[in-house]
């Protein structure tokens, strides 16, 4: 085969290309611009799902048709994490600044890998502010991944370097001293699955009680540690949680950090939901001790309201993180000049050497907006949480089923079979297209769980949750009144 | 602290944020169309650099500054492999259709981890359209990840509980027999890191010979098993390459498949460069075996041309993926109505719950261009190694340092120190901004490798870098003679 003349991608003229590009951002605006007006979520037709059953696309269809597509069987059918009463997961409503950020990033298409290329110093940026920020020292090192459970894991591994030595990476775990790490029962179940990859297993992650805050029990924290050691066993790792996805506790981290000093651990916080409390005067005070973590997982898209995905991974120690990623090989033969130079790459500090520019969305979000605004919306979700708390004394069919620590509500609608008709409570919200909360689990039972994080959410918001919430479950109660009155079918 | 009345992140008025939306969009269009007309690489001044190395920026700063930074400060800084001449390493271009559809993606700001939302039946059609373009059966399973470095791992972490059986999620690697993998010498180092991340470590994975044709030795990779049987290890893994960086040698994969099924090794492909050249008629003999594969990676955003990242893995039996990454707590109880129904969710199948829709970009790449388009690019990009190949006999100062399998062209300046003097060729060529190949090492000697991925690359280009290459070979062997033949310095 020949090269052909033009096999570019690109058009011979732009204009048309151009003139559709600009359509499709403007669509995307009056998206964002107007999202508050449609439903929060509404069931995918089938026809509509097989939509996406198609052969493999062997020619060429126009760019405006694709995007017709995209508006009319995809936009309408999202999950709406950027909805104002989307308060299903823990998930940040992204902004326009990030949205244009990120359409930068993908026309420059640089991968983050490595080389000397000013993105990185972008990137490079961003760990130097957080490093500020959790007061960390200027030895740590840090890196974008997709998100805290990326970042977990990675917290789980430097940890295991750290306890077994670098040469660890060439023997594996072999006959090691069987390693075992601490975490309150409420931890992420990412915390256990990156207990599984990495080799230790599952059971090797002591999940702890949790007092009355839903915090790890301190003591008990304790008592456990000793236990193992006295088993044989080799306590390396102390996971603090900074933000419950079902409560938005966090664990008194200082006691932690004191813990782990005591019983030298490797301290790692998932801050995934509330790292970013710093950034609030109001909630960084209950974060004291999370500058002392050896090792952070932080999530932009959550409370940091950057578009997916952009995680973040910090290690006090810098050393320890590429001694337990670098290659080598590769890191000690980097090149001193042309595009081969500029070590440490990230791809010395985790696993990745192909990577997006999530730093990019990252830095025009804070540098847009300042963090003195990022920081006023986290102190305003709280706000609102405590708000809903106190809105719930006026439904008189609803009750609060947790301490609202954060951001987070957990409540229900009273009722005989409280749990299965609360689950089907909050479908039948989903259903309505009011609003999206999620089925949740506290002290055994089955709760409504509103956790709020969005910017665009207020205090309208919580009433149209919590007066839909009511009025479905009493609907739900008189249809059921309705079938226990109906005779049993004639014969 | 009270809820804001309007604590939103969207503007009031969205004219001027429109407005400058379209300024940013039109720069990006500007940049990828005159993208040739650039320098590939320029070094970054320290004054450049240090813009980014500011304290945390508490206050707002206008979106239309932050471009203008953005502009001048990173774009001209870029690694730039999206430049018709940036040929250093296995880079794709990206297109302006996938920065668009991108664009729709961040505006969207879904989060594919889980729920009922046609962003996941995008992705699942891209798995169906994987399945079907591989000889994989209806039970295969697959996911995007960030890149083949993670999707390799996965594969490992596949293999390895099929072969410790499920429960070894809980129990760990223990004591169980110790597991071997196998590997050509030329794969690729991720797969090394992969074996140290899931616990085995580096040594448990052999690295066996290659032929002349930078294949695996399939006789050395048979006699490896048997000795290995011999001394009581357990075999277990054997990954292919279907494209190796270095040389772009693509194993025998058919006969690694007869290999993997008689001694029962889980056979997995890296085909983060090669895979996807099933798309091109005159590639896609080469790659047969492929077919048989238990799982499989590849980058969409290499020979795809999808802007990064755009990582995929899949795997034969879907039920394999499943036992290794779903949670069963959580997998077993999901909704069957409301949002939280859809199951399996992408984080039953892999590490994140985080995810950004990258299946969207993906699918406008492969439905805007047609997959046949896509595979005219990949065979270009072949067809203008073997040009290369072919014009590098027009310059008597070079020479060609590898056979030339794929897209990949190996060669170097001709003179004595010669690996020395071709290391400053590759700099010297960064830094004139005319084109950037990268240095490798083949047989022991430092190379200028050319990696052609780029739909953008033509003729012409190939022409750029050779004439350059011998000019700037040139040019440093002049200088070192004038060097010798100063006088020592007066005393």
């Amino acid at each position: 085969m020949q090269p052909i003349p033009n096999a570019s991608l690109d058009p011979d003229d732009w204009t048309d290309l151009r003139q559709q590009g600009h359509q499709m951002l403007d669509d995307m605006f009056d998206y964002i611009e107007h999202i508050g007006q449609r439903p929060v979520w509404q069931p995918i037709p089938d026809a509509m799902r097989q939509a996406f059953d198609e052969p493999l696309p062997h020619s060429a269809t126009p760019l405006a048709q694709a995007h017709a597509r995209f508006m009319t069987q995809v936009l309408p059918y999202a999950a709406a994490n950027s909805h104002p009463r989307f308060m299903g997961w823990v998930q940040g409503g992204g902004t326009p600044v990030g949205m244009l950020a990120e359409m930068l990033a993908a026309g420059l298409n640089a991968n983050l890998g490595g080389r000397d290329q000013m993105a990185l110093e972008v990137e490079r940026q961003i760990v130097h502010w957080m490093r500020d920020l959790f007061g960390f020292p200027d030895t740590a090192s840090g890196l974008f991944v997709t998100g805290s459970s990326t970042a977990n894991l990675m917290g789980v591994l430097v940890a295991r370097t750290r306890a077994l030595g670098v040469n660890s990476r060439v023997t594996g775990l072999g006959n090691a001293s069987p390693l075992v790490a601490y975490a309150a029962s409420t931890a992420h179940s990412c915390i256990s699955k990156a207990m599984e990859i990495c080799g230790l297993g599952s059971q090797a992650l002591r999940l702890i009680a949790v007092n009355a805050q839903d915090q790890i029990d301190t003591q008990a924290l304790a008592q456990r540690i000793a236990a193992d050691r006295a088993a044989g066993l080799l306590p390396f790792l102390l996971i603090g949680t900074a933000g419950t996805v079902n409560t938005g506790a966090i664990d008194d981290l200082a006691v932690l950090a004191d813990i782990a000093h005591q019983e030298q651990l490797w301290f790692h916080v998932d801050g995934a939901l509330g790292a970013l409390g710093m950034l609030a005067p109001d909630i960084a005070p209950r974060l004291a001790g999370i500058e002392r973590a050896d090792s952070l997982a932080l999530d932009f898209h959550k409370w940091g309201q950057v578009p997916y995905d952009a995680g973040f991974f910090m290690v006090r120690d810098g050393t320890s993180q590429t001694d337990t990623f670098a290659s080598p090989a590769a890191y000690l033969t980097r090149h001193t000049r042309g595009i081969g130079a500029g070590s440490p790459w990230p791809c010395d500090l985790g696993f990745d050497l192909s990577r997006s520019f999530r730093a990019l969305k990252t830095w025009f979000t804070l540098v847009c907006y300042g963090t003195d605004k990022i920081g006023a919306v986290i102190s305003h979700t709280c706000a609102l949480a405590q708000t809903m708390q106190q809105r719930l004394q006026d439904y008189p069919d609803l009750e609060l089923m947790a301490p609202v620590a954060l951001n987070i509500v957990c409540f229900r609608f009273r009722c005989n079979d409280a749990d299965a008709v609360n689950a089907e409570i909050v479908a039948d919200l989903h259903e309505s297209g009011i609003a999206v909360p999620s089925v949740s689990s506290v002290n055994g039972h089955t709760v409504i769980r509103a956790a709020i994080v969005n910017h665009r959410t207020q205090a309208s918001d919580i009433d149209a949750l919590l007066g839909a919430a009511q009025a479905l479950g009493r609907q739900r109660l008189a249809a059921q009144s309705v079938i226990a009155e109906q005779p049993t079918s004639s014969p």
